[in-house]
């Protein structure tokens, strides 16, 4: 045929090859009750980032010399266009309702399974039992403490049931011949979905950084967790970079750094924090960065 | 305060103004049964085309003198770049199924309401009784013909009753104290949600041209056909331009102009088109640009 | 070290490879007096694009069968999706005032070489003797006849002297010790820069269907055209499709059909133009359609 | 005509409106020899902002209840969306070499002048004397220490007879008939070259960010400085929220973290520096951010 197909054995390739993403690629990383994500595809590497970056210092540059230390200098110092020339392939399945957080980062590229020609799987996310909690009371946004055990299995209930008559009632609409785009209208948003998702390094790593973090909706945090684990077998320096650099950094504002400077210096973090910080708010945001010194 | 508020009483502006525009400015154009479109801001209008044309231009140009000829003219030969300088701010309504299909659309910029924080109102889409169509037996993604009266009621039944459940579950849910983000996750596709959209007249027009398009779902089309009609009012050269050489015109292969120029020299259509399309889907097309000519 | 290095010898992998893409790959292809345009890498090709169509239309879809088939479709009815799964890491080398034209597609990723950085090496572009014409009478942006043969020798000279008076100004400037960033200021736009460029299938396309066009400045055609018979190898059903429906397609609006038809049936078609097309240019643009039938 | 114009008077408008915006509206603000930029038009203002934000919180959201909170809040936790909903227009003269550097930063939209289309005016850049500096020692890319005096005019003067040269070219290359899109590509990248650029204020504040930054190019930062005054009138709390948590925010790695808290509990600076970061760049960064507390 003159096209050589995927993952049915390997091929040869002048490509840039990475070893350990070739370990895993096309191999499904289990997500939530039935969701996964898998490498599909990549497009170069750490390597790739350090040859983009050095077209733009062309024969000038000799200090900056080792990749590793290049690769960092570059994350840190806000140079991301090198790592737009690394691209990935996905391919996932998650609730509709984390697939409607996700689409919102536009700088991907993909297709998506569609209810209007195919007939949807009967497949609904449930939740862990210990994950269902109540509405956070410091966080408009979050989960709090723990249901009873009791409660816990009577929600449990109602999710199972109403997917269950959801269920019914899309395949009675189908079997009365009822056009597909219609009859998945009352579909619930825990039903699965699934894509082919495309992006470039630089903006996974954006994606991650929003999608990794606590304030995130638990569910689509364990796929930006299993991704980033995948990343790091792609290009463990550019991941490595990226953790050091922005996962597990903090920024200071110049009132921040008033307060760590006064504290440090033998003064109480509440008082100074109430002299400095007005918005109670940002005076929280503060004792939380306090924490990770 | 130093900032003048929208939509109460009016300012003066030296910015460009279309008082066509600002006689709609905000008001609620129903779509379907709960949904509404309404243009809450714009920048420019077919003023800023001609403005942003000329600079590209400079001095040097003279004969594409009247601005509706320069539109047209832009329009016509894919200068896309002046459309992009008028930008629209929308307000707008839609059920679940609808944004999903809608936010596709990347080149936009919004702000939607979060199950995540908000309680969601009670609002579902339920379409009109003669939208209630079986599967089309031609078209892999598109209603066809109607159901009979009786199977409508059932199928509006379906529909009523499942919202109504699941409707019951969410605030059983929510009195329990689960979490918002949670206590959601069963809400049907036919929901009502609603954003903010910003988008430039360009990229407006792409947006038309693809969900105003017989192919596209019913639904979004309701929402496409009167977002053009304001577009109308912003910029009606502009419109009309896409109109003109977007909507109403047809991209015609070099097989599709040799089969034209067979046909209206006398020979029969359906031999023709079979004679040069193998591809049936491809043959069908054909015949189908040759009724609009 | 784990990781391949390119173009050094082939490697294993598990990805979809394109044996004619291979066989080319980091080869340079000459553009001008000293540009060039070489593939570094890809990702995917048209089984990516069917790979990725497959995934919207599930398992519903049986008609639209064969590969050809379906990329075609899929590029006449504009679903464009499949092909943004398709990447490509390009080499160039080009003029400034190509690379200007170049840089306005904003869709892809680039680095390049940065005369803050490095001394830029002495290469300008000269155009070959008979592209020296004058300006064109017709079209305000274009090439018209040629000069005479001694005023071409002489417009070569003065672009001769000009470069070498650059080069000279240029490095009199870095040795007496003035920073780079400001000794390149008077560099002229006809020197050589290079960078590497990556961009999508659906994007690339876009680009050489605006730059392989007649109105393009005839400098950057040649490389729009050069990396046409590139992607050829790449993807060529694609390719195919691209050419059949979009570079050598005709745009057909309203009055240019019934004009059309009233001149197959017989009447004249200066008169019918004249009758229809009150616009001069218009009028043109629809004498020039009629020629391609 | 049914058109208000722009700048001739002023109109009533239901639209948001900023009164220290419309002051300015439209005045050139000179930026380097010849160039120039203006606030053309805008869309929205700190206003919007909140009323975007809103959209997405519903009426769930209380707590973080006035705008100036709110604004602050959103920028420090990075979401971003709603300052995509406020629009600026831009009109801009600089020299190609910063407009090379600008058009970079591809979230924009722009209409450039065309030396295709049009005769370029005769203006170039020339630095003012104490900018004409040595590269510098530290920073491959950066100028460093001034040059003598009588340097200083030497290298004014080949600067100043290379302008005059190109130009005596380039008229003498259109008087000779030579098209306009040839006989221009000897022209200086100190040309000045002007446009039309229309940007959201999130991806405002991300272009100032990294060109009003001292590692930007001189040139650059004395436009980054002028649209950030502008900008500041335009949207005063999201300019301050940009300023404080922003461009004065320093961000801290792990070993940042480390060594700051070693140092203000009264260990060595240059020691714990020498201990913690192996690599140089990066040690000297950190002894850079210490000095900002």
């Amino acid at each position: 045929m003159g096209v050589m197909k995927t993952n049915q054995g390997t091929n040869r390739t002048k490509r840039i090859g990475v070893p350990a993403a070739e370990e895993i690629l096309g191999k499904e990383f289990k997500c939530l009750n039935h969701g996964f994500v898998r490498l599909v595809d990549y497009m170069g590497g750490d390597d790739r980032v350090v040859q983009a970056a050095r077209v733009s210092y062309g024969k000038g540059t000799k200090t900056v010399s080792q990749d590793k230390d290049l690769i960092d200098y570059l994350y840190r110092n806000r140079h991301t266009s090198p790592f737009e020339h690394v691209l990935t392939e996905w391919h996932c399945k998650m609730p509709i309702f984390v697939a409607r957080q996700w689409v919102r980062h536009r700088t991907a590229r993909l297709n998506e399974v569609s209810g209007r020609y195919s007939v949807m799987k009967d497949e609904f996310y449930i939740p862990d039992v210990d994950e269902i909690r109540k509405q956070s009371k410091d966080n408009k946004q979050a989960r709090g403490e723990e249901l009873s055990l009791n409660e816990q299995e009577e929600v449990l209930d109602i999710f199972l049931q109403g997917q269950e008559k959801d269920s019914e009632d899309y395949h009675n609409l189908l079997d009365k011949g009822v056009a597909k785009e219609l009859a998945r209208i009352n579909l619930p948003l825990s039903l699965y979905t699934e894509w082919y998702w495309n992006i470039d390094l630089h903006n996974l790593f954006h994606f991650l950084g929003l999608r990794m973090h606590s304030h995130a909706q638990k569910e689509i945090r364990v796929y930006a967790n299993q991704m980033f684990e995948i990343t790091k077998k792609l290009a463990p320096m550019s991941a490595d970079a990226f953790q050091k650099y922005s996962l597990e950094s903090l920024s200071l504002s110049n009132k921040d750094r008033q307060g760590i400077k006064r504290i440090f210096n033998g003064e109480d973090p509440q008082q100074v924090a109430e002299e400095i910080f007005i918005n109670k708010v940002e005076r929280n945001e503060f004792l939380a960065k306090l924490e990770s010194f």
